[in-house]
């Protein structure tokens, strides 16, 4: 059953995919769907003997572009409709036991290419209201394959999350005339306490209200609204930045810091949304200490209210020592 | 550090309390804080030999009657404010080894009424806005203390997730007239796919959009803001409701469910709220399969959007088979 399904309680709509439940979990080595094809015996996802990067359908997908009858009939009070969307594996590397923070910039630099071009093709789809890019690294977060990669789905609609974001950018600019975005970037750099790395045109810092643990922002300094709008230059400074911070996490607690990894762009449903510069990479890590989880717990799940245990001005003054 | 910070991008305020990162963490059952004092040179935080439940003020709260000023200034762009509100601890039992599922029902009635009335005085300080009970089980959802306990916050504002649910409601009156927690309970028991269980006042189902997996919500099936509106014979149905859902989870699996339990109410801020009827008791798990958890990864932690992997009308028959 693949289908999606309106709350009426809270105007969200849950997306269902029960095959989800047999997917692929933790494989061993040798048997990773996402590597090289070595034996045309044994095709992995990529039937390749090499590759760079690779962009493929995921298997098991919650979104698609032909998704099945919904497996309920849809009422005045609950409203139902077809998956209808994207659900992409990007894979970062062909070396299976990498991470993102291992890899050169330049390879880093051709995944924010990748990104960008997804959000070019899925988001000219009339269908489509909302293309995300992200990583879901370690098996804290969920990882189901170890093998470095993310995915990008593609919604029918602008979700909840960005939805928020957007009404707040809305809000500011009717009352202060300016981009919030812009604004938080200037603030960030006049204030510098809670700066990371700043290069080129791209900043990363601990936002002022940061939910997470070490949460950091990657913002341009300019107003842009997809990765569409950057040159090739500061496409580079996004993942030269990137890279250093993935590496300054690496060495926050002496292992692999698991995280999500959200790329933020532009809505794609024909809205009017110039005059907003949403165009940001959210990097959200579970470890508060090298032993110890953020959990969300009653006040997050059941409120939506976040109580955070970091300090984000601590936060920034050690990913700011254990940059290289 | 203890604050309050407005994150301007979103218009979510985020609650830092960063002494909690030095809070007792799974202490061995001989040294438990919430067990009864036996040994009057070591007091728990239960200053007695012998309790039937015990409410008090966490020792690390998020949320308190007087708290510091604020770390940092605020600016025209980042508003913070003193972390004002409550933090209560909510002792179910004595019994150290329990759980909410293995009382007796009378307990549980108990702790309903412990419910209301924290609702009640807490809800009637001016700077409260809403209170939101819950209980975090097991350490899936982050639990850091094993005595079976719940905690009670209370909140200077409408936290974010019951303010989607108070917008939705109130698009929903202004759309068709009626209560939507209303027409959820009536449109759930006449299809009865999802329903798990009825028993007098108090409705048991599973949400038609689940985002968790056995996800169950009890509503009262008449117009009920909170449970101040119920009379004693309601809220033993409520605790009669919420004891076989319990037991039926800690036979879902063949073992002790984690889950987090969130019970909503109507907001005390004094907005006008009478046409909604929000009360109900939320029971989140993590588990999709015994050994499996559902992660909050990229789609639900960057996007908002959740992706479910377990059929409502599934996971209903299910508990339906496994209720005493």
């Amino acid at each position: 059953m693949t289908e999606r399904r309106l709350d009426p309680t809270t105007g969200e709509w849950t997306t269902f995919a029960t095959a989800r439940q047999d997917r692929t979990f933790l494989p061993p080595a040798g048997l990773c769907p996402l590597c090289p094809t070595t034996d045309p015996a044994r095709p992995t996802e990529v039937p390749r003997a090499a590759y760079d990067i690779a962009v493929f359908d995921n298997r098991w997908p919650a979104l698609s572009g032909h998704p099945p009858e919904p497996d309920v009939d849809g009422t005045a009070l609950y409203e139902v409709e077809p998956a209808r969307g994207a659900a992409e594996v990007v894979v970062f590397t062909s070396r299976h036991d990498a991470t993102l923070a291992d890899l050169p910039v330049s390879q880093v630099a051709r995944l924010v290419d990748v990104w960008a071009h997804r959000y070019a093709e899925l988001g000219a789809r009339p269908e489509v209201a909302y293309v995300f890019a992200f990583e879901n690294k370690g098996e804290a977060v969920g990882v189901t394959l170890h093998h470095p990669h993310g995915q990008v789905y593609a919604y029918p609609d602008v979700p909840p999350r960005v939805a928020v974001e957007m009404r707040a950018a809305r809000e500011h600019l009717a009352r202060h005339g300016t981009c919030v975005w812009c604004d938080v970037v200037a603030a960030e750099e006049a204030a510098g306490t809670r700066m990371v790395l700043g290069r080129g045109a791209v900043s990363a810092y601990v936002p002022f209200a940061a939910r997470y643990p070490y949460e950091v922002h990657l913002s341009v300094r300019r107003h842009a609204g997809s990765l569409l709008d950057l040159d090739g230059a500061e496409r580079r400074d996004l993942a030269e930045v990137l890279s250093a911070v993935l590496r300054a996490y690496d060495r926050l607690h002496g292992f692999s810091l698991p995280y999500v990894l959200s790329v933020h762009h532009r809505p794609t449903d024909g809205g009017d949304w110039d005059a907003n510069s949403p165009l940001h990479v959210e990097l959200t890590p579970l470890h508060r200490t090298a032993t110890k989880l953020k959990y969300l717990a009653g006040s997050e799940t059941g409120a939506g209210a976040f109580v955070a245990d970091v300090r984000p001005e601590d936060a920034a003054a050690r990913l700011r020592e254990l940059l290289a």
